[in-house]
């Protein structure tokens, strides 16, 4: 008899995106003519750089002679990528990492939704809250958790509720508090970013406790400080405590293209059933070669092309953009009475609800009075109730358009 | 403290082509002149079919436009895909297979490796033996067997041999025997297909061993007999008890592409602890919801224009330029003396070893007598043992080059 995953119907409320989806597909089947403003799911507008687009086409080229066409990929990616990454993403600012710490993968989103499959059943998770429901329910679809409270939080797994007083970082909890811990930074949702002394804090924790990091740096483009730290590895110690996740979504546009990384150094072990240290690195491999085919040569060529000249000058105008956008809409709500977060190293605002109402609420009277969709706080966890996430991935138009109509329908 | 998945440990012995590909770089080194001839892991060799780098093409200079730029794919494909695989790889057999039932991903490895995660803990497996080595290791790492034993089985997997009498397609075991079976026809590595009727009586003894039997047919292109089904789904019954995963892989040179999709009929349900039916199909599309984020826009295109009438033509002179490889090879080994199966509906031969030997032995001879490159059968199981599996994937030279190499160094 074919007994399913029970811990999955823990999860019943269905997963966050699918419900905006299904608010948004009601009202406007409700209201055919209102011409929605998106400004909650985190995806891209701008189209891809001409010079990923020039190094897609010659790969597909490619790809079509004898010569020039390659099948399986390499397991941890292709060594022209992964040198650009070595030298781009991290020798840029000091930082050495080898080419066989680095593992090339079709999204962040897989890489940390997977990582849990090397720990062991009983480790103890830890995440900041609000946070990324990938982190928590791929948890929790691995038994690790029990069924969610009526706040919507799994027992089993330590929330760190990022407020205001912690400007949305939550420092880390007592040392051996937990085992392994997700951290994202620049965050999402909030938008709130890390600095040096709170990721050192944390390294520190994870030293402390024998504890893993795991680092998700998928928005590290938006850090216009260049005082502020993009890789934790630029935090002494990092090495042999933390495992880092880069993508080229936000960076590059390529959240139809599928391409990110994580980096598992050499020193970084975990502890197995005998008392023996393990490479975390080595189990990863594994888990790569066993369930993994890498990533298609042609969206590896056009990963590879974000780190050209052209290609860092294409993609740098596209962050600017999105990050003038943040400006207007932090600028504009903000002159209209809003208390915002975020928006100033990252794609989102974290904005606190009008007389801290109930954010499906609020996300509510967005959709209907505005038109404009946004991403309740609260599906994002129990301490992001009375917050709503604004992203700044749009054209400039719709967002000064949607920044006029929530002045107009909410402003004071 | 960070305690790993120890059960990743019992696999320690590595996968299987990494461990092929050490023992022929180290050949390599060497013997820097020898020209190797693989025949080894399961590539294609054909650059892509015209029609697919024209759409490929296409598909990139949209992504370079304002108006024609894609962000994230939707969850289970686009509609365009999903509409041809509905039409092309079901309809035009006599299949009905609603949209929502079909799955797109980026390989069929994956998936045959994720399935399991949506069954309970304490399922009992069952494999055919020779087996596609996924299939077994992922389970593994699951934690739902013990450490291997002399032979390399894992206790709590049911093996069910493949050998002569049974022509490589074993039959079911009794009723309830197991929970869950992996089923590959046409089969990875022995090259055998399932009848009608060997297919019909694994449905059977699903549905009266309230089972689920999960059918990868990712060779289902080589298939040369029209009689033959290419679809679990051509037997009644199968709705309620089977999944069947498919691939771009083989069929249309896609292993650098990568594109693949697995199906779940709405009927197929599996138990909950509280006695409920679960629908299968929304268990996996949670799954693939929370750790999946889809197939890049241009190789669903790439899929898609396998489907067009140039497509279909074009990848079908590609199948038929593999399959005349395997009947040269059948055909050349056969009458040099050597016992061979397979090649007939499937890019694969398997082949017993001369005088029984071990199959890592005859590998290694292969490997330094002939310079080419085979597939050990152990490696893929015990039952496996005393054969080896040669790939058509290849040019003709190289095929005709190999096949002279063996008859003049080990032919009778």
């Amino acid at each position: 008899m074919a007994q399913i995953n029970d811990h999955y119907r823990k999860l019943r409320a269905g997963y966050l995106f699918p419900e905006i989806g299904r608010r948004v597909r009601a009202f406007q089947e409700a209201n055919p003519g209102a011409k929605l403003i998106r400004l909650g799911i985190g995806d891209v507008t701008l189209p891809l750089a001409p010079a990923v687009v020039e190094a897609m086409r010659r790969a597909v080229e490619e790809m079509g002679t004898a010569a020039g066409f390659r099948g399986y990929p390499p397991d941890q990616g292709e060594p022209f990528l992964v040198e650009a990454i070595r030298r781009f993403d991290y020798g840029a600012r000091g930082v050495e990492v080898a080419a066989d710490e680095i593992f090339v993968s079709d999204g962040s989103k897989q890489d940390s939704g997977n990582i849990q499959e090397i720990f062991a059943q009983d480790v103890r998770v830890a995440v900041t809250d609000p946070v990324y429901p990938v982190y928590v329910d791929t948890n929790v679809m691995a038994g690790r958790t029990g069924a969610p409270g009526e706040d919507g939080r799994f027992p089993g797994i330590l929330y760190l509720a990022g407020t205001r007083e912690n400007g949305f970082t939550p420092p880390p909890p007592a040392p051996g508090a937990a085992d392994v811990a997700y951290l994202c930074s620049p965050n999402n949702p909030t938008g709130a970013v890390m600095t040096r002394a709170r990721l050192a804090a944390w390294v520190e924790w994870a030293q402390a406790s024998d504890a893993v990091l795991i680092f998700d740096a998928a928005y590290d483009a938006f850090i216009r400080d260049p005082a502020l730290p993009r890789s934790i590895y630029e935090v002494p110690g990092a090495r042999r405590c933390a495992i880092e996740m880069r993508s080229f979504s936000k960076r590059a546009g390529f959240t139809g293209v599928r391409c990110a990384y994580t980096v598992i150094p050499r020193e970084l072990t975990g502890k197995a059933a005998s008392g023996e240290r393990v490479p975390l690195r080595e189990l990863w491999a594994r888990r790569q070669a066993t369930k993994f085919n890498g990533v298609p040569y042609v969206v590896q060529r056009a990963a590879e092309a974000v780190f050209s000249a052209d290609g860092r000058k294409q993609t740098g105008q596209q962050i600017e953009h999105y990050m003038e956008n943040a400006r207007v809409l932090r600028a504009g709500l903000g002159s209209a009475g809003f208390e915002v977060f975020g928006g100033e190293h990252a794609p989102y605002l974290w904005l606190a609800t009008p007389g801290r109402i109930a954010s499906w609420d609020f996300f509510d009277s967005l959709l209907t009075r505005c038109h404009v969709v946004g991403t309740p706080g609260a599906g994002f966890g129990a301490a992001g109730e009375g917050f709503l996430r604004l992203s700044a991935f749009n054209s400039r138009e719709n967002v000064e358009e949607a920044l006029g109509r929530i002045r107009h329908e909410l402003g004071r």
